[in-house]
């Protein structure tokens, strides 16, 4: 049998009791159709993660039992991904493998040529979970609520780094860019920023400029959806400047879980 | 008005009239509700990209009056994906972004831990149609039936070298193996082999081993999904070895079309 893994807020130390949450317990019993006793694996972003059995409580709670730690928590690269919204289907896939690249913040921001303006953040920040627990991730990027381009460019934080994909303009290629910062850059937190399929307004170009460490790059002769910018660009920064520059470690088989193939 | 780009079949040149098909027929009357005279955007993968107009014929069918050429085909890199067939959704969805991520063929291969093994080439090659009309790219790929892993080895072109992205496995790290490429291997055709999401099998790995030309490659800490992990390796190649290394030419706006940002 496969071992679930759960994301849980609760703190994890040995022997504790971590309660499970409604969606979490239906999907236990009722989805998986695990019993007492079934193995799990649970992690919150802080503790690493833990091996732990569950406890079924009445007739649908439900609470995990923690047991001994697998894997520390790791440091994760401090890059965030601001992006237009766009259709459904297309910004669930964005929270989806913006996880799986290793984003530590999605950041939906409202431009004046985005055309869908209304963002469930419980929606994605739900895709952000499920593609953390599928994919042996260690945390879950936070999820923020949308904020117009023009305000989060005037409080932009002090030492940032922006990698500015601007389909519609033209920019330096984004290896050339990439390859040639120095460590100081290396080093910095970074956030990518990705137009909305109409492009960023002249105005709001000029706003961009202004930030102190931008770079606007370019994705190629193609020209790429909104949502496939972002996550070219994101796999791109994690290869040249992100920690794919380390090499992969092999996981113990115990701790692979099933994925969704079918 | 925006201009609806459309894939063809038949050669163009100034002058002739290119048969739409029905669903292209259907799609511009009654999706678009385009009239007698409104502007298209032709390309074949071959002669480049032509303006014309609508001409529509009788209750049903619909032609193109091909008049001047906008873009003259390029060379495009010659990249195969080999990927594994996963669901539905996320098939679909390696079709799309592997078209605008520039490959050249679309090759499904059955491996033995491969789940789903059934493959609609017509849908992948709709897909892949709908992402080269949308995205302004010249061509589309080549949607090959799928094949068996072993069958595909046995047969590997002589000089065709092959970037495999096992998540199962460990690799030094993708950008240190392209960054390092010389230029004769710049210069060959690639091709990037995916497994499935179970990971290839011991006897698939020594098989994949005795190809010449082939490097295992890590994509970073996390475990990605194949889909993620094909499209990851797509944009870094691009960006290291493709065509991505050249300067992003800015389109005319003239022939910027539109896409579905709703």
């Amino acid at each position: 049998m496969s071992v679930t893994r759960l994301f849980v807020e609760t703190d994890l130390s040995s022997g504790v009791e971590a309660p499970l949450g409604e969606d979490q317990a239906h999907y236990l019993r009722h989805v998986m159709r695990r019993a007492d006793g079934a193995p799990l694996s649970l992690f919150n972003g802080r503790d690493g993660e833990w091996k732990a059995t569950l406890s079924l409580r009445g007739k649908k709670a439900a609470v995990a039992l923690v047991a001994e730690r697998t894997r520390e928590q790791a440091s994760e690269p401090d890059l965030w991904l601001c992006f237009a919204p766009v259709k459904r289907a297309r910004i669930d896939y964005i929270a989806e493998k913006a996880t799986e690249l290793g984003v530590s913040v999605l950041q939906p921001v409202v431009t004046q040529h985005t055309i869908v303006e209304r963002v469930n953040v419980e929606r994605l920040r739900a895709n952000a979970v499920e593609a953390a627990e599928q994919t042996e991730r260690l945390s879950v990027p936070e999820v923020r609520q949308p904020v117009d381009l023009t305000r989060l460019l005037g409080a932009w934080p002090t030492g940032r780094h922006l990698l500015m994909c601007d389909e519609t303009g033209s920019g330096p290629p984004i290896a050339e860019v990439l390859a040639g910062l120095d460590d100081a850059a290396r080093a910095a937190p970074w956030a990518i920023v990705v137009g909305p399929e109409g492009g960023f307004a002249e105005t709001e170009l000029s706003l961009l400029r202004r930030i102190k460490d931008v770079t606007a790059v370019g994705l190629g002769p193609r020209i790429l959806r909104a949502d496939t910018a972002a996550l070219a660009a994101l796999a791109v920064w994690q290869a040249l400047v992100g920690d794919w520059r380390r090499p992969t470690p092999r996981l113990a088989a115990d701790y692979r879980t099933s994925k969704d193939t079918v």
